[in-house]
């Protein structure tokens, strides 16, 4: 596998271990590791308490450590050995309780008798512990030390922003989230494939485009980010992606925009139909992420998801079992070439006009055998089927998608095109 | 079944005997037995010879008897005993012919022996007898005297017109046909549900719309009741129904408007699709009642027809075997149902938009649980999906279907979220 | 078989054995034959050297004879016996060559190995000779006397164009190639079927569209034409057919203009599918001929090619087995028909309103029986359905599209609607 694939895969494992949740210190360590990728990555913090549309910034949390003590003094569901074990956003608390009491303050899959489930609680205070199932089985009846050394409090939101300028200020837009603590595919595979394509992005000798990258905490992360800034986006941004559950080597996805049409939409579905083709697609019904703010009414963005497994959509999602040996180099490398393919399929979709009527004469610009034969060329082929259809109005990725070539097979023959002069571009 | 059933059906018994026809006094005193469920039903008399568009109200015909007597002194086809047994709008004869000269006036089903059938002749003078086939082989060569005791003379076309008013003077159009003779599918079912259904209009608290129900001859009718309010009713109808073979409990039956895709239209598939998914759709081109007047070139009513099974699809259609054991309390019952879902849907198609953008903070005004978990609620679902495409353009009938949930069930989600000044009417 | 076919299939005959090519006589002798049954087809010259966008009319070429002397004396690749012998736009040649130089100017196909290939090389100097494979196999090493007595000189390319006039200045255009030698399908059929399309054009008694009928050399041919024209025929032409490979037996064919729907594409389609359902629909991605100079960017004519076998598509194509066995009498006269019927729909193609509101009363003009039983006659429903659509937007095209009618079993019932005043023209 790629190199790139295994730095990615290496990054994942370096972050794996720390406690992140929508605020507090996990997330700022973890936005710290990034950004020794891509320096330039700022973290903003919004104090709680702030105003986003109809929500607002809640108390940061922080955590140090939590255990229960069985009545027969063994340590369980530590938090030492898996930051699941806590139920995320839990409020302090350091008390002797019953098996009953206890249970009530317990979360486990009875489908999944190995797994600790990933559960929170931001919006309602309460204490709680995550365990397997097989282990829950095993307690006795008696009193339980339930000890939970964490904080509340006035503090702030944090999220990265990036602005990696281009030739135009129109914008493509990059999310992707860091709200969750130890699991691998949803979601760091997320962050880490987008600061690896903003590190590409960045050494690029050209952009058309400028790029706005956005690492979040979930849910309130994006609609506090978009409080701030949507309408600047709403002018400026002409496609975006949400990105998420892209390290695991299993399927590709793609989930779309609420209008389903959008200039991200077109993208995503040529590189998946024409690289993998075997990709799902998914119903806006299906949406779960940050795209449910990105499409909201009023706020319209272009924003749909590609993805490797679908958050959801796989027996590991949102447990102690989503871990480094589901997220793969190989799977983070496919998630950032599928990735990379749309961003450059939208670099490179001009609308180019014929300076000339009826066909060229290509032969006499070396760009046509000169004796016919009964058989054809098929580079010659898509260069005609792609002037047949350059006439000032389509895109090269409608041409694309109408001649069935990826647009990144065309390119060249594109710049040719160009350079004799044959087409010209057409300023919209 | 339901009581409404069994007393549709006890008024279809009550007019089945009655001799009705495009004029006279059979729909007269039809239009008198609907009056007593719906007092403000108004009887109209439009005279003979009245111009309506490229046709003039006929003669009205009246008849008090009818037979023939035998050869052997048999008396047959006694109007009587059925007023089928006389062609429709028969010139009144008293005269003795011989069988050759007598079976060019009748007419029979060699494929349907024991049926009489229905048969007219509105715009031709001629009198004539329709008997069964069984009965019309038996007949021997001899004098048969034949009697025919009917009136074609100046008088009017009569038709019934409701109006019952609601907050808006937009319009929602019924329309039924009452001059069919003793025949239960086709047509007593079409003016009885429509009559329950005016019925239950009259009783609500609130309407929206304003309904205009018409109970008319059919084709000369609806020519007619146009003639004289066509312009009124194009500005103000925003959908409408063709009420006809709404009785017998087979099939669930569809055909669209001329244009196919009017408020009509897609309310009826809705409620369709929703509740009775096993209905036939037909094409326009299977057209065959007043909808060819409604959706004509010019006159372009949003008018589409929902009915269990369609005249001309069973074989009891315009014969005597049409009767009151086709027809059942079930039957009407489940067209009545489908009428009601259908007016209903467009008393709640409003287009409504956020008053926050983003989703909304649902768990502080009670209306999302406050721990999140793998499971997520059917209902939350459907909110949040409706929430997700209520933008302020698309109706609750377009988001209905967008979601696939019926808008019957969306009704108090929406409720809620109204109340809670999350979402907002949109005036258009 | 029919007249028409047989005469089509003499006037191939009687073309084949002419070496005809993009330039020179023998494209001046076939067009001076087309003549004897289209007097008014004028012939026009275009200098060598005339600028026709990006193009320039090359030389002009001519050749009287051509073989090859073998080491033992035979003479082979004579070009008496077949002109295909001869690489078209060959230089003159009078030389003697070894074997293996020799090769390098020899064409065949390996996979048909008794074809003679037609191969041509009009933009780059080259001799050559093309030669079954089997004649090549045989050939022994030795000194090969190489002949061609052919002349590359300033002169002029030939076109032939005939204008019908009709009632309107709106032109219907029939395009077709004459640049091909000894073969059958494609090309004589195209020419000769278009020649007896406008004999029958110029016979009728009343035309509504006039009629630009070109005959040409392909792409050069249309292109020099174009550079003429395509002003006036961007104005006039309302559709048009490229006429090729039209007089086969096996297939009909069908090949979109680059838009797909216009009243060309929706002409063919309807004609193809009512009268041979079996047709073969091709892409715009499979065209190559004419139709890439008339449908190119900026150009957007109208055009799309209606065909028996297409070229490229059936194993004779291009090579000595493309005869006058596999163009038959029957095969030219199918093509003749089909292209008969398109033409007459565009004629019949009207957008008719109805004078009347409502259906119009068809019985008071004898249009409709009097007597309404359970048969309805195929016909009445015809003209029902047709007068249900004339909306005054819909044309009698759409019309029978959505009754699923040939437009030509409708037009004596559209004529009897207009002669009653039911019906009238709009003016568009």
């Amino acid at each position: 596998m790629s190199n790139l694939g295994t730095e990615m895969h290496e990054l994942c494992s370096e972050m794996f271990p720390i406690c992140r949740s929508i605020t507090g210190n996990g997330f700022r360590q973890s936005l710290a590791m990034l950004s020794e990728h891509i320096p330039n990555l700022k973290a903003v913090e919004v104090p709680t308490g702030t105003k986003c549309f109809d929500w607002e910034v809640p108390k940061e949390w922080n955590i140090k450590d939590a255990y229960i003590i069985t009545p027969s003094g063994k340590k369980i569901c530590e938090f030492k050995n898996s930051n699941l074990h806590v139920l995320g956003y839990s409020t302090p608390v350091n008390n002797v309780v019953t098996l009953d009491e206890l249970q009530d303050h317990l979360y486990s899959l009875p489908e999944q008798p190995n797994a600790i489930p990933y559960i929170t609680s931001y919006y309602k205070e309460r204490w709680g512990f995550c365990i397997s199932q097989q282990e829950r089985d095993l307690l006795e009846p008696g009193e339980y030390h339930v000890f939970i050394d964490s904080e509340l409090k006035n503090g702030s939101l944090t999220y990265g922003e990036l602005i990696i300028p281009g030739s135009s200020d129109k914008e493509i837009f990059l999310s992707s989230y860091l709200c969750h603590p130890s699991m691998a595919n949803n979601e760091l595979s997320g962050p880490v494939v987008t600061t690896f394509i903003a590190k590409w992005l960045s050494q690029l000798e050209n952009r058309k485009y400028t790029y706005r990258i956005a690492i979040i905490p979930e849910t309130i992360g994006s609609i506090t980010y978009l409080s701030q800034h949507y309408k600047e986006m709403k002018k400026k941004v002409i496609a975006g992606f949400n990105i998420t559950c892209i390290g695991d080597d299993r399927a590709y996805s793609y989930l779309p925009s609420r209008k389903g049409n959008t200039l991200s939409d077109r993208v995503a579905l040529h590189v998946l139909k024409q690289s993998q083709p075997e990709y799902i697609t998914y119903s806006y019904l299906e949406r779960g992420s940050d795209e449910r703010q990105y499409c909201s009414p009023g706020i319209d963005l272009p924003v749909c998801s590609v993805m490797r497994t679908k958050y959801g959509c796989y027996p590991e999602y949102h447990t102690s079992l989503d871990d480094l040996n589901l997220v793969t180099p190989a799977g983070l490398f496919g998630g950032f070439e599928v990735l990379k393919k749309s961003i450059e399929c939208i670099e490179h979709n001009e609308v180019l006009r014929p300076t000339v009527l009826c066909e060229p004469q290509l032969g006499k610009r070396g760009l046509y055998p000169t004796i016919s034969t009964k058989d054809t060329s098929a580079q010659v082929e898509d260069m005609m089927n792609f002037l047949a259809y350059a006439d000032g109005m389509l895109s090269n990725l409608d041409i694309a998608e109408i001649i069935g070539v990826p647009l990144w097979e065309l390119k060249d023959t594109i710049e040719k095109l160009k350079t004799e002069g044959v087409l010209e571009i057409v300023d919209i």
